[in-house]
């Protein structure tokens, strides 16, 4: 049995989205125990559930919860009865396997290096997500929000955990390391990013050198290093991108008087494509580094 | 009469596509006067426009060419022969009004500051793009590559040259401001885009505070900043992401048997969404900060 601990109170629409994904997770999943954590008025919400489940669902009462706006430095100490404190708190009290919030996610990787513990030799932990490439490859990003700015020797270990992921979630037994960057040059980048670049040269790692944005999508290496703040931009972009592109075909498609007609026929296979590039099924991004599962979904 | 420098020996298969547009632009455009710099072999492939142009095409022969892997800093003494260094020194001497080349950007930029110069104020000069966002609108984002990293105080240069590019070009009074960072509270970002918020948020402009990654194609600014690194890679990454979707779309329609009678249905307004996304379609990145116009096309 996999014991987990949810945040009721991380997304800005909070409880509700929560409470309707944890239906769903306990109907369709038999072996977890959710931990939920929320504030006492979300007692009347998921009562039911609570009778539905009373051996894979228990509750506990948080006084407060920690909102987008609040700065993650201050609720450190500020909002010690937060629902995402109380969670934290509990993993290492109880022996849960992970969390999930969707919270403030300067403030749930705060308190997650602070509560789980990093990895040996990590000063930092990252956030990753797969994004889906060409010829139906899949490439591996990191970091995508955790660390807005990195030191060269930061990417070393990026490469490493990055490595491990694709090692064994895509099965591949060398996975290729690039570097983003403005150009594919040697000379190209800013200083830190030159001196990053030296330093995976010289690993042992299956470095392919500098990649630029496109090739991202080419599949042209299985892992993908940046610094949080290009990576977090980027991957917000792509997926406005790809929702504004779907959203003018769908445009296109309806003002068409053959649309009925192609859609009846090429209906599951559109939905294929569409959800490919819609962002929210790929989930949350995982938050790699500590010493236990921690993932934050979209806010 | 416009007097207009043409790089031949730019892109990485110059000079012929430089060739082909030109032969083009003379067709479609008579009031125009073109300066060609290519190297002593590109004469027998321009001879014909010679022939066909000869008030309208000039052809100048230089020594060599700068490539891709020239490191830009080291060509701008080493290959003073160069096409595009004949061509920036021959601006101002013949006075002409600007140049186009597909070639080294970074050779290009360091080359146009030393022989345009910089406009008054400026430290450097930035690279800018027009993106299609939502509902129609438009959105100038800069820097996309003409500086890897900048100061604080350039971002509010790079404001004031934003929005008077939207002023004119999107015909908006007061255009909005946003600045690139990996959230929209006050707090988030880099140290130093903290300190470019400070001093944007202090100026006379019509600051909207920062801008997520998906704000970008929402068309909630009409300029947005960021350092030339993220910029570069985010729009590459877009051209990217869109073809790849436009790819996957195509095969999706190809796949179906009605497509061929969606398609023949639709042919105009589907070329219409994939030319939008197209980015081919959009040009080349203008250099501006310069006196004098300066457009860098894809290499």
């Amino acid at each position: 049995m996999l014991k987990i601990a949810l945040d009721l109170r991380g997304s800005e629409q909070s409880p509700l989205p929560e409470i309707e994904g944890l239906s769903l997770f306990l109907q369709a999943n038999k072996d977890t125990i959710i931990y939920a954590f929320g504030i006492e008025e979300d007692y009347f919400l998921i009562k039911k559930l609570l009778k539905k489940y009373p051996k894979r669902l228990k509750f506990f009462v948080a006084q407060t919860y920690i909102t987008m706006k609040d700065n993650p430095l201050k609720v450190i100490k500020d909002k010690k009865n937060s629902t995402i404190h109380f969670a934290m708190r509990s993993i290492s009290k109880w022996g849960l396997d992970g969390i999930l919030s969707c919270g403030n996610t300067g403030a749930i990787i705060t308190l997650a290096v602070m509560f789980l513990k990093l990895l040996p030799t990590l000063r930092r932990p990252f956030l990753i997500k797969e994004l889906p490439a060409k010829n139906g490859k899949k490439v591996v990003l990191l970091d995508i929000g955790a660390n807005p700015s990195l030191l060269p020797k930061d990417y070393l270990k990026m490469a490493v955990v990055g490595k491990i992921y694709a090692k064994h979630l895509f099965n591949i037994d060398n996975p290729k390391i690039g570097l983003l960057n403005i150009g594919e040059e040697e000379y190209k980048g800013t200083p830190l990013i030159k001196e990053a670049y030296q330093i995976l040269k010289e690993s042992n790692l299956n470095f392919s050198g500098n990649i630029e944005g496109n090739h991202l999508w080419e599949g042209k290496v299985d892992v993908a290093l940046c610094d949080g703040f290009t990576g977090n931009i980027l991957l917000k972009s792509s997926e406005a991108l790809a929702s504004l592109l779907i959203d003018k075909l769908k445009i296109l498609l309806k003002n068409n008087f053959m649309f009925k007609l192609f859609y009846s026929l090429s209906k599951k296979s559109f939905k294929k494509l569409v959800n490919s590039f819609n962002y929210n099924n790929y989930g949350g991004a995982l938050l790699i580094g500590i010493k236990g599962y921690c993932l934050i979904g979209h806010g």
